[in-house]
């Protein structure tokens, strides 16, 4: 837009006057109090998306009526529900169930729980959830995940094997203190901190857990008596190798199998998603044909192991084996915590992912508290637990679900399993189950996304193969804690050392840009004008500080070459967003500095809550000297250059 | 500068198409490995300040006396000492040493160890300083804070009166670690994390600590011989007011006159900075007066207590002491971590300050290597930890220290002193020692910085608050910790709520300002302008893709009533100078997010790195389009409005 102008008014020198005298001031923020700003920082952070919106001037009955459809979202979309959706919804609940049934009944012996408790768990939360969550396309349930954590941290202390009654009791208050998290999160609008956990971190993470998950099937697959209770590599692999007298080819002939019937079925609704009914019945099929072959041949005397009898009937209350005292306190608080924030973020990643698909939207902080209730109900209810499991959900939207009654009719159908199909599981090998648990695993190992991460950003492909690596060769919560920890690092690294650029003209016009990204662009001599890219603070006002003397000097070196001098450094400032008292002592720093080298410190555009800070704290009112603070780059040089009446050949107008 | 030619142009709405023809193009940044990326990244993050500059270009002789000049700064200012400034750096000298030789006494009793320690801690350091070191106005020498740290940390452990010996040994391992921590920190150039420490965070820390220390000495002051060992507010006065019974006026009328003598001739130095040897020289006169008292009057048959016997002698090596195993290897490390950062941050601090008052520069890492090396010397000469202090530095430099020969001086005099003056302390009372350390660190307690911290960010004031209560309440240590823990947690919670500013036009320019702080900027309609202030990654992606929906939403809204439609929405991305993987699924669902309402996404001055990661992730090139990026929001309006045939009476040209 001012290029052309730019250009025709190169030859009128005499213009520059005049746009001296028409330069836009800067000026101070509109004033605001303390408080105010507290308010609205408070607000920024916890309410970013401002879920009171659609209250304001509502009439009173109509706020009631949004206060109980923000509560529970059933009542939103109920009052719409049609035959049609329902019909919809029939076909995907029950699919989701084929799916669930078996894959509840594996997550349960994964987390080294009775295969009953699995069922339980996949009855009640999702009715819970049918009537808090906003997701349409969450289908609720145990996850292999969040069980394996559960299993393996809660067995550093108890054997389940010794002492079944105490473990099942620590894995129910486990699962209450998880939902209590979840919730409190939610409620206390701290949901942002599952943010920590980055896309790499979670790529890493899910595929070393999905290796360490298809490492411990090897025990089943294999029909292993004595296995390790480790759950990392080596000792696993140790383990196997040192039993091998154990294998039993029964075993190892059906598990084989049954394993490829399952990657086969996986394998064609990956490439063609309308047949997303193979891979969502190929688990219940499985199940029922391996345990029809086990009864004909009574092969539970062939070295194939089998779940054995399961009690029949709906879930059992379990308020009174939670243990809020005794010595397993702070394990099960720190399982929890761990479990509660894993299963979190599969929940909301997963449930933000079909709700970006179909274009409607999940509110962050009300699903995790849906998701932490419907785990402190679970607790309750003899269910351990559960999420929104991504492989589930995923079979669920394409099976073209429309609504939450999906889950309520996925919990039904669990309900009549747990009344009365019970015993027809009596005799279904485990091996089936551990090929199941390994065939919906390896889609947790993503090495397309894997491959676009070293592509974009090698940093992340570093953090990517920490959280891998940390959690085959260390711990399931080890790996997760170093990947975050240098995912952390890295921000407060990049805090410390913040970008500052030499900008320079773009000739004809009053652009001015890095010189080393745009090679035409000139550096203007008497000037150096750099751009501040960081809010400034206590963590990197000093590295600024060198920084800028060492822009000073190279310079003071280049323009000496030229032999002019230094005249003004301009720091353009509209990425400054914020600044602290150490901020506040830097430009004070600086000007000092820049003043013993004779020249002047102009400051550009900086944004209202730094000119404010610096007005405070500047009683001489030498830093905010209006002469010395410009809207525009452009602006800061013409005025500047027409005091020191440089000459028309520099470049600059 | 444009103004002008905007008001000319905003009569000929038909320059609008030739200004679209003459848009300046974005332009990918010059082509760079992934080799030499990282190497700039390295350079910028560990060699800001360009150490080897100075060598560039020079002969290989030259090289080899710059390096050792480096090494060695002494050898930079020592062919130039002449003996007028050799005549300033003995009164300095002299009058530093007057300081440090009852203050040596005191801190290191207040280190809980022989009184001897604090006087062989000021002749070896300062002397390694004088070589190595970069400041001319550091006096080096033990300090109250580290040595209160040392002292009570250590004592977690070993009780200093029942294994006086092992103590001795723990607090030189101690000092080793600290010291070897400090040069691996200068050495690794990992210096910033001192930058950690925030002022706030200092000014907060050093009151709780003085006040600390004070209380400590209520034991000295009040002639308690049955005290608490513990560090913290409460214990302490709960110690004073039950052993009432234990308070010897004597010693009450002792102290207070020395203390009330102190601290007179600390105010008169205070207001007339040139009597600085009023208070530098008020402790030897205590220390000579109070002894002759004692010595006259037998006092220490009144219930003065007395340093008694000290032996005569040079630092006898203690390499020999130094224990690298055993079962108390973990505190010493930990205690030297922790003494180790807090002395250097004093250190580099008070080097700093200084060198700015005299223009001169103290390269961070290069001083951290040499108070290192001092305290790792030091440690094997029976030295404990030192560094330089603030009160003896402020002397130094208003008796005229001119270089580090003050340091030797001081040292010579010290070892004067250990050699043939020692029996003269034999009847030095301890309470002249507690009212020397009380008086020194009431001058740790900044109110008007303070004062000063809650004017202009009410955030650092509550910072200091918790380091300063929790210093008072919970441990020196704490304290630090939480005041350190709070100000890294608001970096990131600035870093997950990064701001977004929505833009409007400065009527009769091309300038696009903040609409909140430039009241007479305006909306233009149909277009949404928004700056984003901040790297965009995994910490804030989720937010600002909430953030960004909530601005399109409010802005739909507003359009609406004014009956156009939102059609562009403008990201100015000049402040954006980093993006990861999540940031760049930010760009992505943001994108499909605009298009599904009928609008277009457009890029301002997106900077090289972000631009070429949106290029390496787009396989498509339908965000990069070159027709949906431009240099400026100026021209982006322009353009695009030309497009859209908007009225000439929206305000934009």
């Amino acid at each position: 837009m001012d290029s052309s102008n730019m250009n025709q008014q190169h030859h009128h020198p005499q213009s520059c006057l005049d746009i001296a005298m028409e330069v836009h001031r800067v000026v101070p923020p509109p004033h605001e109090t303390t408080v105010q700003k507290l308010k609205t920082t408070l607000k920024e952070t916890f309410f970013p998306d401002d879920p009171l919106r659609q209250f304001k001037g509502q009439p009173a009955k109509r706020k009631w009526i949004l206060a109980a459809q923000y509560l529970f979202p059933i009542l939103q979309w109920g009052p719409d529900y049609t035959l049609n959706l329902f019909k919809s919804d029939v076909v995907s609940g029950l699919t989701i169930a084929s799916l669930a049934i078996p894959q509840g009944i594996s997550y349960a012996k994964l987390a080294n729980l009775p295969p009953i408790v699995g069922l339980y768990s996949s009855f009640v939360p999702p009715l819970v959830y049918a009537v808090l969550g906003s997701s349409r396309d969450l289908a609720v349930g145990p996850v292999s995940i969040a069980s394996l954590i559960l299993g393996s941290m809660l067995r550093q202390e108890v054997s389940p094997v010794n002492d079944p009654l105490l473990f099942l009791q620590l894995a129910f208050t486990t699962t209450f203190f998880a939902g209590f998290f979840q919730a409190s999160l939610g409620f206390l609008r701290l949901g942002f901190i599952i943010d920590f956990l980055s896309k790499a971190t979670l790529i890493g993470f899910m595929a070393g857990a999905a290796i360490i998950v298809s490492l411990q099937q090897l025990k089943a697959l294999l029909g292993i008596t004595h296995f390790t209770k480790k759950m990392g590599l080596v000792p696993v692999l140790s383990s196997v190798f040192h039993n091998t007298k154990e294998w039993s080819w029964q075993t190892i002939l059906m598990g084989f199998c049954f394993l490829v019937f399952l990657l086969v079925a996986r394998h064609v609704s990956i490439k063609k998603p309308k047949l997303f009914w193979v891979s969502a019945g190929a688990p219940l099929v499985s199940v029922i044909l391996s345990t029809l072959l086990v009864f004909a041949f009574k092969a539970q005397n062939h070295g194939i192991s089998i779940i054995g009898k399961l009690q029949e009937g709906l879930n059992p209350p379990s308020l009174n084996m939670l243990q809020f005292h005794g010595s397993h306190l702070g394990l099960t608080i720190k399982t929890g915590l761990v479990t509660g924030i894993i299963s979190l973020t599969e929940g909301i990643a997963v449930g933000r992912t079909f709700a970006a698909l179909k274009n409607y939207k999940v509110d962050g902080n009300k699903e995790m508290m849906a998701i932490g209730l419907m785990n402190m109900v679970g607790s309750s209810t003899s269910c351990y637990i559960t999420t929104g499991a991504f492989s589930r959900s995923a079979v669920n939207h394409n099976a073209g679900a429309k609504t939450a009654v999906s889950n309520i009719v996925m919990s039904v159908t669990v309900m009549v399993t747990l009344l009365f199909l019970m015993p027809l599981f009596q005799y279904t090998p485990n091996v089936v189950l551990g090929a199941i648990i390994i065939s919906a695993v390896v889609g947790l190992i993503d090495i397309p996304a894997a491959c676009q991460i070293w592509k974009v950003d090698k940093f992340d492909f570093i953090v990517m193969l920490c959280a891998f690596f940390g959690v085959i060769f260390i711990s399931v919560q080890g790996g997760l804690g170093i990947a975050v920890g240098i995912s952390i690092f890295k921000i407060l690294l990049q805090v410390t050392r913040p970008k500052t650029v030499m900008l320079g003209n773009i000739p004809g016009t009053d652009i001015f840009r890095d010189l080393h990204h745009y090679k035409e662009s000139m550096k203007i001599p008497g000037f150096l004008i750099l751009s501040i890219e960081s809010p400034i603070n206590f963590a990197n006002s000093t590295y600024l500080n060198e920084r800028v003397l060492r822009w000073i000097e190279e310079c003071e070196a280049e323009d000496q070459k030229k032999q002019s001098s230094l005249r003004f450094v301009i720091f353009e400032m509209s990425a400054v967003s914020g600044i602290d008292t150490s901020g506040v002592s830097f430009f004070k720093e600086v000007r000092k500095m820049i003043e013993k080298k004779g020249a002047e410190l102009v400051l550009v555009n900086p944004l209202g809550e730094v000119m404010e800070k610096l007005q405070k704290s500047d009683e001489s009112g030498e830093l905010m000297r209006p002469d010395c603070m410009f809207l525009t780059v452009g602006e800061a040089v013409a005025t500047l250059s027409a005091t020191i009446k440089v000459q028309p050949s520099t470049g600059v107008v």
